[in-house]
């Protein structure tokens, strides 16, 4: 069962327990461009207490770059080595886990956010932003000529999403390939994501097209995989005992940070609602603590 | 397991025991815009020996009269009474079995073959090929003003698929609505279909971003749910035990068969290879007849 912090004391407990504080951001300091009450405060509070502080987001449509243009607008402090993005990550991964040889590229379904980050990485890309897979013509695959330096293809959010990208990697992937199976990657598989006034369909969406078309899965490189977390190892030095991970979604936060060996605080300002953890229908996803929102934190310095 | 055909007598069996024949036709009359040799001259057989004939396609991107001109232009003799669409199928069943009422409206991921088949059902549509969805620009929700008629989200096979439509979609498929939840049907789930010189993502991609990010399926027309029978039932009357489904594809038109207890006959010229039927791979979907091609079948009258 969950602890339900409440009292100055609880909260105190907490600032002291914990030296390395990771944010999910959407539904935790802001809902799209609206900032939530008391989060800038909370996290100068962490500041000035000396505490490491990491943004750890599946938003694949931003690099780290980007995504720290976000937070300078809404006046949130922060910086670009302390943001951890589902796209940074998957460039890493190419890069450096799959290691794919510097002649061979990635056919991207994504935006420009996955481009620069791929970019930085030194990986080869095509699709992606591309006028000429950027439309909803018909395609036929008689005008196709695959690139066959394609070897991996990644998928993200993609708003610009269509037949001829979908096509264009399903080919990718089913293609008998010299150089062996072509790798089917995805940034996240978040079903949704909030878009201000309401849910639109995420990144796992965007992959289910591919998914259902091969009877194959994705290796899926945001919250809740791995991966992301090898991801910060790798930059961050952090005790696993004396870390939080801070979300408001049970099946990506929650779950990225129990299998991390991290402790989990689930905010209610997101898409959690109290009948998702209470009740007959409540998730078996069970964090450490709930808070309503980030901002009942600074109660802890009145506890000291 | 499996009768192989393979004689002129086991083919003048099949023709004395079976009254009515229903085809799929990609795979089994022909390759997209090549007839499979022999087809045509079977298929006159058959009306010769005054045997009824069906055409029973999952390709819900034309409708049934615009399916009769791909007949025509390959010189195959069909009637639009003869062919079963699953488009038609997916109209017939808004207007008679859910019953939609006059002043409710669909919302039509699909083709120009979808709206016709509504259209000539009764059934008031938005989305489909309007210019307005067929974009890739980006898809503001604030900007979106659902349409409170929309009771219903029809998906087919949408070669014009983008995000501003899946996103009208599930606003319609998770919006409070009224009149009750909004319905969801998929014209059918095939994961591909075969584009010429490969296979393309089918009308099951299509639909699989909404069952994603819903967590929830839709009612499915086609090939091999029952529904598509029951739509033929009603209009055709066929003795059960004197009919035989004959197709390429196991998962779909052998099932579908099956399910409506006629026979089945698989033929290989389409999508199931010899490994998909013998060997340890073998798919549990066991057809009563199997035949290399359908133009076998005229073996059949030399066996008299």
């Amino acid at each position: 069962m969950s602890a339900r912090l409440s009292s100055a004391t609880d909260y105190a407990a907490l600032l002291d327990k914990y030296d390395t504080w990771m944010f999910d951001c959407d539904g935790v300091l802001w809902h799209g461009d609206r900032l939530i009450e008391g989060a800038v405060d909370v996290l100068s509070l962490l500041r000035r207490q000396k505490k490491k502080v990491l943004f750890v987001t599946n938003n694949a449509t931003k690099s780290r770059k980007s995504y720290k243009g976000k937070f300078d607008q809404l006046g949130v402090e922060a910086h670009v080595d302390e943001i951890y993005g589902s796209a940074y990550a998957a460039a890493v991964y190419i890069s450096s886990v799959i290691k794919l040889p510097k002649d061979k590229k990635v056919y991207v379904i994504g935006m420009k956010g996955l481009e620069e980050e791929l970019r930085d990485e030194g990986v080869s890309f095509l699709g992606g932003t591309d006028p000429a897979d950027c439309t909803v013509a018909p395609f036929d695959l008689a005008d196709f000529t695959p690139d066959p330096a394609v070897a991996a293809v990644v998928c993200g959010l993609d708003t610009a999403i269509n037949y001829t990208k979908l096509s264009k990697a399903f080919q990718y992937l089913t293609l008998p390939n010299a150089a062996g199976r072509c790798h089917f990657l995805a940034t996240n598989e978040d079903s949704t994501y909030p878009a201000g006034a309401g849910l639109l369909p995420g990144a796992g969406a965007i992959s289910a097209p591919l998914r259902y078309a091969l009877g194959r899965d994705p290796v899926s490189i945001g919250k809740p995989a791995r991966t992301m977390l090898d991801c910060i190892k790798a930059k961050v030095d952090y005790d696993p005992a004396r870390t939080i991970m801070v979300g408001d979604r049970l099946n990506t936060d929650i779950l990225f940070g129990q299998a991390g060996g991290l402790a989990t605080l689930l905010v209610l300002t997101g898409i959690t609602t109290e009948a998702d953890i209470t009740g007959p229908n409540a998730s078996n996803i069970v964090p450490d603590f709930v808070t309503s929102s980030i901002a009942d934190l600074h109660l802890g310095v009145a506890g000291k």
